[in-house]
């Protein structure tokens, strides 16, 4: 595997500028730029840099429209419905989460739910933001489909993350993890690497076990029945249903209450259709807000230092992986993959942007980047 | 396996009078008895009549206090906290459901965190309370510890079941599910029926799976190490650490925010500490409250005709089969297990009830119900 390390500066300019180059403006691409690179360094490398050319694409097929603003369709002291216009799902949703936190600061609580946008990179992003003001965040989004319901053979729910962010000392607690068994990015993955799935992740056209990542792939992106198994897997036993029932969580909150867009039925009619769901609340509704964080701080050390399974090294609490790599990463740089690079290069030669101002010297044939070296 | 069937009304009858006899008003044993036995209506048989010995034995120990009513410590218009007082899990639940529907119905949403309580039967029951006024309904409860949190051995939190309902035609959206693989309960029936656990469900002292539900459950009880595994299983690689987290959402809104006691600290200093969480939401936050539940609806009826995958017959959405099981129920009668029965008789005996004038003639020495028959 080649890997190409980058300082955060070098791809937050370049991010930047790529963005600003397909027309958005400059305070845009930096919120577009923020939400990708905290999830490059947040380790969650299917979210991050890889997403741009996506991103690119989805503009040019007219999925994601450049001109436009996210409306507020209805409104109440404690709750919100948006339309996203079919607008930058990191836009959409940075407007949203906003909208949630001016509610909760006024009401202890804000719920938005979001209709008509487009994928907003990882749902923990949002999440943290209200985090980061001292609430307690929620975020969810639903997909274009690829979770198969219990004994179906369709994809009818998207990956669903459930993002929930609380203040805790030394770490917060961050959960941001989808109700599939995994995401569809680490199928991309797998692909890339030609390796097979592990058992357990994925269903053929059939609805039967599948290993076969490209056939997966292709079947999703065709809708031609199978994807990914609800957490818990596909038998009863092992609790399938739980995961399709987490998942419907995030299609009630996301695409039924803002009378948006089920994942069965996203990526339809030259819409993308994708909705999305924020909360945020006020500790102090529940008395001494500080006490609560407290005592938050208190259980997560616990679980933390609680006795380990034999061959374990260490027992963490949500988020924990990610701030240390976070910060790993802001040391040593961020490992950009080689198809990645490949893919930044294709697109800033089209953009017409000198890339190689942003990342240094670049060989555009085999895309090494000379001074970076492998990771 | 044994079974015994009564009817709904001769099982209602004899729950009301043992729990009057236990020192409950009649008011209060009615509104136990309906959340037990909407459990057995619903084919959960673990969370039913199973449970009133073991209720009887909390109270005998000091765990259940009977003369006591739950007190509001902190409350805004949109939110409250309760101590339980260590009263009945269910009257607690229904005095926090109710008030959650109070704030709701006034200021469109209701949060209340409670602590200090006891088992309060199924998570569900609470949120169909939601359900049946035209809201949406959440609840949730911590445990005593039985989960273990990933490469971890010793339980940390409990089986932390997630229960959501929304109105939708013909069926509701009724979730209710615990974020382990499966409940305790599920681990005393195969102990019952004296079988190997399926692969994937426990974990031994050393955090190694185990098949023993004898060891497992005497482990769990006498605080020995290993547990239930999270919804995932055991391995990052099947989404353990996402059951482990959807299990800490429970913690958080039960245990953390009311300042309570945490699953890994219940039942100790002779108090449960069980915490519960319950939110009420009006549709009408969003808009239109009844097309956002034709919405719904609309989904559900795609979800349960999308195309099934080969060897299946059926997908259910949430909820549906437990409506189907009531039905059932309510026409053929409930089945009670031997064991039960055989617990209830011991029960009837030791409190000087009568059961034979609420369940017909039964045999007291084999627990046989003679007019009852065979299940």
């Amino acid at each position: 595997m080649s890997y190409y390390k980058f300082s955060y500066a070098q791809l937050d300019q370049f991010c930047r500028a790529a963005f600003m180059k397909i027309g958005f403006s400059a305070k845009k691409s930096k919120i577009i730029t923020d939400v990708l690179l905290l999830s490059d360094l947040y380790g969650i490398e299917s979210h991050g840099m890889q997403r741009l050319v996506r991103y690119h694409k989805g503009i040019e097929r007219g999925l994601i429209k450049v001109d436009t603003e996210p409306e507020l369709v209805f409104s109440t002291p404690v709750s919100a419905v948006i339309d996203g216009q079919a607008g930058m799902g990191q836009l959409v949703g940075q407007m949203a989460m906003e909208l949630a936190l001016e509610k909760a600061q006024k009401s202890g609580i804000g719920l938005v739910s979001v209709r008509n946008s487009n994928h907003f990179g990882i749902a923990g992003y949002y999440a943290k933001m209200a985090l980061d003001q001292g609430f307690l965040g929620f975020a969810t989004t639903n997909s274009e489909a690829i979770m198969v319901p219990t004994f179906g053979r369709q994809a009818m729910l998207g990956s669903n993350p459930l993002a929930v962010a609380m203040p805790a000392d030394p770490y917060p607690f961050l959960l941001d993890c989808s109700t599939t068994v995994v995401t569809r990015g680490k199928l991309e993955v797998y692909n890339k690497l030609e390796q097979p799935l592990p058992e357990g992740w994925a269903l053929d056209k059939a609805g039967q076990p599948s290993t076969d990542a490209a056939d997966v792939l292709f079947n999703i992106a065709n809708k031609q029945g199978g994807g990914i198994m609800p957490l818990g897997g596909s038998a009863e036993v092992t609790g399938s249903h739980k995961g399709y029932g987490f998942g419907m969580l995030s299609e009630i909150f996301a695409a039924v209450l803002s009378l948006g867009t089920t994942s069965n039925l996203t990526n339809t009619g030259g819409v993308a259709g994708i909705c999305h769901g924020f909360a945020a609340v006020s500790l102090d509704l529940f008395g001494d807000g500080q006490a609560i964080r407290q005592h938050l701080s208190t259980y997560l050390a616990q679980l933390r230092d609680s006795p380990l399974a034999s061959g374990q090294e260490r027992i963490y609490t949500h988020g924990e992986k990610e701030i240390l790599a976070e910060k790993k990463r802001l040391e040593e740089g961020i490992p950009v993959h080689a198809n990645t690079l490949r893919e930044m290069l294709d697109f800033a030669a089209f953009v017409d942007l000198d890339i190689q101002a942003y990342l240094g010297e670049l060989d555009p044939a085999t895309g090494e980047a000379r001074q970076s070296g492998l990771y």
